[in-house]
């Protein structure tokens, strides 16, 4: 595969947009692979967002020109190269269900991503992450939470991080961590969110008798299980499954979830609206 | 198909109770087609609960016998005869749907009931009635709902009605109303419960950008959206589904969600837990 | 909602189509509200084929100046006005479920398209029909095949039918028929195609004893069950289903695949390809 | 959780079975904690076979009791102690997911199994054998067919093994290597059979244009792929997916499918029938 550009643009809704971009695209003979488009009038507002995402040959000379062109017209955007793989920082506690699964697809070359370090506030995960040669930090909760999270930080930033994953990492981030690394950082939920907001959602879950059980990856933002959903999954269970059994298959969604929001992610399919949301171009 | 009883049954979890049931069956020289058995000691109380349900040959002289020896054992127990079908009365408002898909499983004979009224407060389904040749009333909310309430019930009451469907009836039943038909109405919600509880969810799930809507069927009870969930499915949906859309691909949720709870009713295959959940053995 | 044009596109990939038709569109102030775009290199061959569709605010000037560029650059294309519903012919046998799901569908607004006449060889859904005020015609298979199509090929023609619509009218086509609405037919069949092909699916699916059933909607061409697929869905078994259980919980699969399949269709989402495969921008 | 035994019967249909076989466990002051029970009449023959599946309290003095009663009625059975894990052999050639997947499940105690050795024609698996300390046998493919499968039969032997789970081994055993473990090998297959039957079912789904891939996971018998089915399950695709992308999603259904099966096989859920199915009480 030869390497690509990829663009992400947000902007008010008007004529001749995506004509513009692709006009330019085609000027310097670059051929496009995928051109996704979105436009949305439902905010009853008088005037809609267009959101693109285009995959084109990588032309290194329209990349300044292209720049230019979008800053001139007030569009919002990313570019992104292919052939620069996102380096993730993945945060585990001790299950290691989620965190083997993300490790796994991208070990297989399944997500092209790289895990640059692994941080843990226990050893257990260490084995599995060290036979991968990937470095493993240790950081234990025995400190203050704003001497940890500077360890912690201070860990990212050697390692260059472009995301943070928190594969049940289990810990509540402070604002100020999640300010340094603003929608650089999923989670996964052990529900399908808005249902059973909070601790310990299987046991909610089956006290409600409720006939799925799901999980949620999001972006985390300051207001805990409040930030954009980037991708769900849910699961039949029945009145046989005991709060461990929920458990148990939930590992299973939560696992799968995770991993689909992060290849969403590094395959730069995923825009955050001003509305909390997320467009997916799936 | 040869005429059926079937045994809904509940206790406390004890030796022997599968095997008093299934000698006097046997004694009876007749057979067991089909059994389900379930046992639960999930709320960390020192004694489980017990339920069964027995499918077996209709013969009339063990009907007595059976009854005498589960009240002596203290077993809270139905027994149903399968050439009796469950007499239902359909409510509806304005939307069609869920109540259009229920009345035609049941009319191709999918769901072995009777619709043998329907009720509704805008006149715009009369005629899909009155051409499957069932009693339509017509009763508007125009007087205090007491006396609205009043005239429901005596309809209901004059058809020997055994279950109540509210196929997207829209309006908020009494206390009273509901005492009347303990544990024998059913309802369709528009949401994936507890997501989303109150007035309008599917706004509520375009604003949170969930990646699925669902809808729930539960019978009622005095807590509004609160009874025991018999049914639930969801489907999957993206950032390109406006309010409107989600409504409609909502629909074709609820409509077969509504169906397959009524189903499990008439087949006598839910028991009602007293802590507000169901054991459906589908 | 205004009125829109919808153009589907098929072409040779090269730098510069895109470009090319969202300039046009731009050229005239039209937006663009809706843009797919599908590039596909898989056949080791070496050029590729770009698929594109796009929805655009309807100016009528645009029209001649649009087609007359396609044609100029080799483009295959469809353009279609959204204000016009697509008239469809709706056949049925005896069994009603595909053919009424289709038609409430219809009826409440949820697929935009009209039914303009129903051909049925037997008289039991008449009376459907006529409630919904559509002419139904009778015509039974009492005479030679090439007698009866021909009847059905002047009624259809009568009622300017867009596209015909097999709601399991369990009748095979000749070639010669089928060659009069070439890609304008769409079949339900009763199995995951390729799975099960032939007579009694759900038989053949109880002996083989797989975990799902499922169905398929496909454009009719000369080779029976071979046509380009529109869209599929399966549903979960088990042991317990017996081969009328499949087919009752078939029924349910088959009628909303075939509504799906309706609705890209008449939605102007469906291309074609020359190797017997659908594009279906859902 | 206390020891079980666990009862799996099978006989002709009668009256009093089920009775028989309750009454001997109450007798011995056991409770039963599942009790699965299945008749089935489909085969159009005059008598129904029976099918059940018994959990109930470990009391050793019962076994011998049972057993003998079980006989003298000529019901086929096997009886089983929780207490006692199913050995696993498992095979594996150069693909991983599905071999982690079993792994990784059975190591967390998802499922409740041992893997007693790993047998793979490659050598790429060793480490992740070897961290989990499972003895690792490298059998390479460079002898005659029975040669190679000769020492197969003997690791497995030493290593008393209950069952061979074939984790995209690749290979076909021969009848004679089928035939000494009968009934206890199982496989997973690349599709949802009996849809593309044979060699590289991806690129005959791609060409078919299917809108699912699925995986079955069978037992092995001497008709290659037509083993009785014991889980599948599928995921939805469309026409973006090459035949590349249609593999790699295939294999998180593969490794899912393939664990849940030798779930359901430890936890002596699966009886086989004498039409070459399954019953799966799930």
């Amino acid at each position: 595969m030869n390497d690509k550009f990829i663009l992400l643009a947000t902007c008010k809704d008007k004529v001749g947009i995506t004509s513009l971009i692709a006009n330019l695209i085609a000027k310097y003979d670059a051929n496009i692979l995928h051109l996704d488009h979105f436009t949305e009038y439902n905010n009853n507002d008088d005037e809609g967002k267009l959101y693109l995402r285009f995959e084109f040959d990588k032309v290194p000379e329209l990349k300044p020109v292209l720049e230019e062109e979008l800053h001139k017209h007030d569009i919002s955007f990313e570019l992104f190269d292919s052939s620069e793989n996102t380096r993730i920082a993945l945060f585990v506690s001790k299950e290691d269900h989620a965190f083997n699964e993300v490790l796994l697809r991208i070990e297989r070359g399944e997500i092209p991503a790289e895990v640059v370090c692994i941080v843990s506030n226990h050893e257990n995960n260490r084995r599995f992450a060290e036979n991968l040669n990937i470095p493993f930090y240790y950081v234990p909760n025995n400190e203050e939470k704003s001497v940890v999270e500077g360890k912690i930080l201070k860990i990212v930033a050697e390692h260059n991080t472009d995301l943070i994953v928190l594969a049940k990492y289990m810990q509540i981030l402070t604002d100020n961590f999640v300010s340094h690394h603003k929608h650089k950082i999923i989670n996964i939920h052990h529900s399908f969110l808005p249902s059973f907001i909070g601790a310990n959602p299987y046991k909610q879950a089956w006290e409600r008798g409720v006939k799925f059980v799901g999980a949620t990856s999001h972006y985390v933002t300051s207001d805990l299980d409040e930030g954009p959903i980037i991708e769900q999954d849910v699961t039949r269970v029945n009145h046989r499954y005991s709060v461990q059994d929920l458990r148990k298959i939930g590992r299973h969604v939560e696992s799968t979830v995770l991993a689909q929001a992060v290849e969403y992610h590094v395959l730069h399919k995923v825009i955050i609206t001003n509305n909390n949301k997320t467009v997916v171009f799936s």
